[in-house]
């Protein structure tokens, strides 16, 4: 029997929001000792710096890039190097079995006999949360979280609208990822929902990462909220209450500096 | 002016959910540095060791304990450390924002002018998750999961039944916190929700630690499930098809390995 190569093992790893120091201790120890990461475009530079010289990086992402890769091609990719006999690291933004197509790379490497291994990671909505010092389980005001996509991918990869029924309730918080910009469309359906127009919303652009925005509005008032870039989450419920609050409080602090400095010149 | 102390700062850090690999770099480094640890009960002796020699570590875990120590009493002791000076480590299991009471802490430590900064942490249901390999929003199957406990606190801590209502898709992964042990109650309430007696239903006790347990079942069979030591999950939705095909063909094997040295020792 000659060329008998060992397999190798595919990591499939949550990178956290975007903070390198909000990386697991497994998952830096995972990225430092890799032959070979393949990484979805929104894992920061900041994180794929952290591999180590011997490390082939690869981006698989498959949005904004010029060239397109599809979910079976990135797959391939993965089979093809576990046979070559290398460890993979397969490194999506924030956690992996949270709206990163997770499930159709497991399939793929059991079909394929590649041994592989999950490791969990601090995932957007939750580090949205954490920078706006807010509970999504407020039991004073929310007794449920939902997370769900405002731009829900089909199997084929077409994108959908997404079916907002069923959230009409005042004690639920939903996390809203990918929310896109057409927040005047988001508020007719969240409103058709059943949602109150009070609510308050708040959105999270590239959260623990020093790009980091934040931005608060009521569901009624929603249009007023600018586009964000990804990733964005977006947190709508009475558990937002407070953190809408101090973003206003914030705001209206930013106002009145600049009209003092505005009185100040003249 | 005499006896004018600095005023120390509280960092209500997520400790995830149990292996000490799955701590994040930041809340490992807070660890390690602190002053002084307040820590709930499921927060697991091979994370609090790793504390230096300089640290007083506090266990204000409400459940089970000798001493029941009570949430105002809580949030009482974290300002009067900080007002002493002392830089706390606030220390949770699994996520702040996710049933960890961060809020009313947050409220307590905003009304007393005492900083404050909320580490994000890998909570217990997405751990889970990954300890099966399982997508909670894998696009064939699951739009939406839904976060929720099975037995939710009052604001004045009385255990409420939770209002299974708004539940009946067989689009959505249900996670759910804290399942307790009467299955063959929440069998009945889940049902009567609307959801499918087909649906797989998977508890995880203990997820990523030495004492992990999976057990798998349907909705119509929840009954089935054993009780399970704390932190349990139970993940519900056609999301765990394959984790429940898993776990059955183990499950399976094991009978048959059992049978096999049965047969042979006669």
């Amino acid at each position: 029997m000659k060329g008998a190569t060992k397999i190798g093992k595919v990591h499939l790893v949550g990178a956290g929001p975007g903070d390198p120091e909000l990386l697991t201790v497994k998952a830096l120890r995972l990225i430092q000792g890799a032959e070979v990461i393949l990484h979805d475009d929104l894992v920061p530079a900041e994180i794929l710096a952290l591999a180590g010289p011997q490390a082939e990086v690869v981006n698989v992402g498959k949005r904004c890039g010029a060239k397109k890769i599809t979910q079976p091609e990135i797959n391939a990719k993965m089979i093809e190097l576990a046979r070559r006999g290398q460890d993979v690291v397969r490194l999506k933004s924030g956690d992996p079995a949270i709206f990163a197509h997770l499930a159709e790379e497991i399939d793929a490497l059991e079909a394929a006999g590649i041994p592989f291994e999950v490791v969990p990671g601090v995932t957007a909505g939750i580090a949205a949360a954490a920078t706006l010092s807010a509970s999504l389980t407020d039991r004073r005001s929310a007794s449920r979280v939902i997370i769900i996509s405002g731009h829900p991918v089909s199997r084929s990869g077409v994108l959908e609208k997404p079916d907002w029924k069923g959230l009409a309730r005042d004690d639920a918080t939903l996390v809203i990822y990918m929310p896109g910009s057409d927040f005047e469309g988001l508020r007719k359906d969240l409103l058709a929902a059943g949602l109150d127009p009070a609510t308050p919303a708040v959105l999270v652009s590239r959260a623990t990462t020093p790009k980091q925005r934040q931005r608060s509005a009521t569901l009624g008032d929603l249009a007023k909220l600018p586009r964000m870039e990804s990733p964005a989450v977006l947190l709508i419920g009475r558990s937002m209450d407070a953190a809408h609050r101090r973003l206003n409080a914030k705001d209206l602090a930013l106002v009145l500096e600049e009209a003092e400095a505005i009185f100040s010149s003249r």
